[in-house]
């Protein structure tokens, strides 16, 4: 595409060559002829002369001044937001694969299964009975769809994904390898003889343009659902509890794990290895810092900013790392109190009117 | 089954209707006619006048003062402990599928393996040489059973679950999709070239009646065998080291990870994210809370509940967790009376026959 | 193979009759006649001399005093470094499975790919367009091998491992059963509507005799590439994020997780748990402690040794960590403190010539 095209796209300014062809996305250490690359606001100049990218995304206002700076081989084009136009012209340059419809000779789909046109169903996939599959979904190699799943449009199922009986996966889904929707939450009641399960026979409801990384769990409901709304972004090896309710547009970093029944309500942001008991809500809006610990039933505000564990807001964990930094200070600081005491003491019990020394 | 059986199956007494239909179970919001649901002691009365469901288990002795202080659409069932009765309902009500025996046309079953009855091997199942599969076990799609692998009856390996050779699973034991059982354990020798890998050629013990999470592991023994004991349940993404000796009726929350030669004893209940050193013991009915760190070699008593990082018995941990919230507090009393001690040193100083002041 | 030979092998001497033939390694308590075993410093005649191995790997210096000292049933080697040579030994007594070159007939392999000779490809393998394997490698039951993929020599991918289209092995990597290599990174890029996804179009290194646990997830770079150096070990469930660098002959233990962009310089040692923020450098050869947190951008300087969250030295951590243990004394001298002051401030107001009190 031209760099005309591509400004178009984004909604940007040319300055220099509108021609200039340019093939892919690229850093701007790594990019060579025919590639584009962004800069972000403050650290630019530096990389962005030495980059052999043809055209590079810069912030509104920055262009002619770089020009003027000195020789720049690349055509610049001014975005608001130079990485965000970085991302679309990503989308288009590198559109993700899609492979056209047809079903491998080695997988196996149910008589009963109902899959939509241009779905490719890959080699040695298992799809069954009853399940459905939207246009345009792409179910890799290995993946096991299991009776009853519902499965919408332009979704991507990476190799060996398996849905368990009955989920629910909107459209434009993308799970990656290895990721478990369904499995059976952890819940048992104990008597004497050991642990008899509670009954897991609810389901999982992920929203349209969810993404879930490699080897996460989401476990089906215990009695009702467990949903991911529209638009959340889990990392790899994630671990969505029973009955969880994820809202939209959430981010949850690698490794983060989220017991039964707890609600992160839209637009919360998750750091990773972030631990949280059962029935605690995450409000709107909220930040969680990474290896966070969150209490069962606690409350997150709507926008707080809270770390540690148990979880405080950002301020007060940052306050008390930094007097827990200064213990031993505080500490030498008593002990040259207590020895001052001490001696104030002895001073004043030789001293001839001070009346009767208290108490040691 | 009518609202009597299902009283006979929970021990329970009927206050109502004994001839109502109940088809499933739910949760008091979700149900609808034909459900059983349950209430606890303590919080019930609103939601199950409000609920839909047929019947409701209740606690011995509340039955006809619930019925007495208003109508009451539901037959009621008092037993001993509502939630462990509705779970016992539900493994009847609700039994999961077994399907019936066979094995899929695109499995590779090598023809020195043993299986027997009732066993289904689903579709692009691979069971290796000389393994033995037990009466009624479902080995569901995409499992990988290695050679000389032996697994009890009325097990279910869920899809993609891999058995690498020679482990031993137990009768009913259940693999949740991607658990992987018998990789090697992780131990390495290191001389001026880099790492040896220190032989892990023990195997894996899988007791019957355990429950493993989706994509958690279980690594053999480097020399002996790591060993899971009946009846104990894993959540998902659970990490077990080689030669990790755990005991029955034992509970560990997702996403923790136990290091090499580690024992935790019958009935101890583990949090999530949990991380266990190396050689530690955590003694019988011990409890560890969520987020904890245990070093290695350390002894956690039967009975003790622990939290933190490293553990500290619960009531210790909440006494020091509330001290550190109060640091600045502490700082501030700190810096006052230091002001009143240079004050009290200056004033003695004043007073004539207070002797020499000592050193600031 | 006999004593003498092993003897040759660990570059030791014998103590005994060296013709004893030896079969298989084991632990001292679990070893049976055939079998090799070994001491270490320290600990050992207990143990040693109820062993019932044919012969031990003992440390210099020790054979004679040790026979000397009782009957010694076991033959004895002398060796400079016990387990290195028990571990050299086991590769030798325990090499690992190598199945002879063949294609299962249910493998699917594109006609495009270049298999050489003696690679054993498994039951329900998927290989892609332009893969490329080198000779004796094998790829396990249901792995799947997407197009343009590079795997080198004597690798082993153990069943169900998923390697995403474009990615790099070198040879004798190793990677356990689901382990998945060249998922998408997670970066998103949001504007009003939501999040778009940061392109994900680099790939991934991963340099020879790399081992990788289950379940284990290593992204593809954004733009760039995610590195592995040779001869580095990571235990399961591990997470290694986008553009991440990882030196030679680093070990990283069960259920750590690295941030994008994080660099890893070789000979470092990081515990289980441990979770990396984005940018952030540990410098070669330094040691983090289990479930340690490092804040992004940070840097862990070379040959440090570091632990806690955030890190700090291990001197500090530990002094810090005492300090903590003792805030109840701390406040319990604080409150002492307090109350002799509060009646050295009563006394000296009672004092005639003491001059006027100070505020309280």
């Amino acid at each position: 595409m031209t760099v005309a095209e591509l400004a178009a796209l984004a909604g940007g300014r040319v300055v220099g060559d509108a021609q200039v062809l340019i093939g892919r996305v690229a850093s701007l250490e790594g990019a060579e002829a025919g590639a584009i690359s962004f800069v972000e606001e403050g650290k630019f100049l530096e990389g962005a002369r030495a980059s052999r990218a043809s055209c590079l995304l810069v912030p509104e206002g920055t262009g002619e001044s770089m020009v003027a700076a000195g020789e720049f081989a690349a055509t610049l084009i001014e975005v608001a937001r130079p990485k965000l136009a970085f991302a679309l012209i990503a989308e288009v340059l590198h559109a993700p694969l899609r492979r056209a419809g047809a079903i491998h000779p080695t997988a196996v789909v149910a008589e009963s299964a109902r899959v939509e046109e241009d779905v490719f169903i890959g080699a040695g996939v298992c799809v069954g009975e009853r399940v459905r599959i939207g246009r345009g979904t792409q179910v890799l190699a290995g993946a096991v769809v299991e009776d009853g799943v519902e499965v919408g449009a332009a979704c991507v199922l990476h190799p060996n994904v398996v849905l368990y009986g009955g989920v629910r996966l909107g459209s434009g889904v993308v799970l990656h390898a290895g990721v478990v929707v369904g499995a059976d939450g952890f819940g048992y009641v104990r008597d004497a003889a050991g642990y008899h399960k509670f009954p897991q026979v609810g389901t999982v409801v992920i929203e349209d343009d969810v993404e879930i990384g490699a080897n996460s769990c989401v476990d089906r409901g215990a009695l009702g659902e467990t949903r991911i709304g529209r638009g959340t972004k889990l990392d790899n090896l994630v671990h969505v509890g029973h009955n969880v309710e994820i809202g939209e547009r959430v981010v949850i970093a690698a490794q983060t794990g989220i017991s039964g029944s707890t609600v992160i309500e839209s637009d919360a942001v998750i750091g990773g290895q972030v631990g949280m008991g059962d029935h605690a809500r995450v409000q709107a809006g909220a930040i969680v810092g990474s290896k966070a610990g969150i209490l069962p039933g606690k409350i997150v505000r709507a926008g707080a900013v809270v770390w540690g564990v148990p979880v405080r807001p950002l301020d007060e964990y940052k306050r008390l790392n930094a007097h827990f930094g200064r213990l031993p200070q505080m500490r030498a600081e008593l002990d040259e109190l207590k020895r001052q005491v001490r001696e104030l003491t002895a001073r004043l019990a030789e001293t001839p009117d001070a009346g009767e020394p208290g108490e040691k």
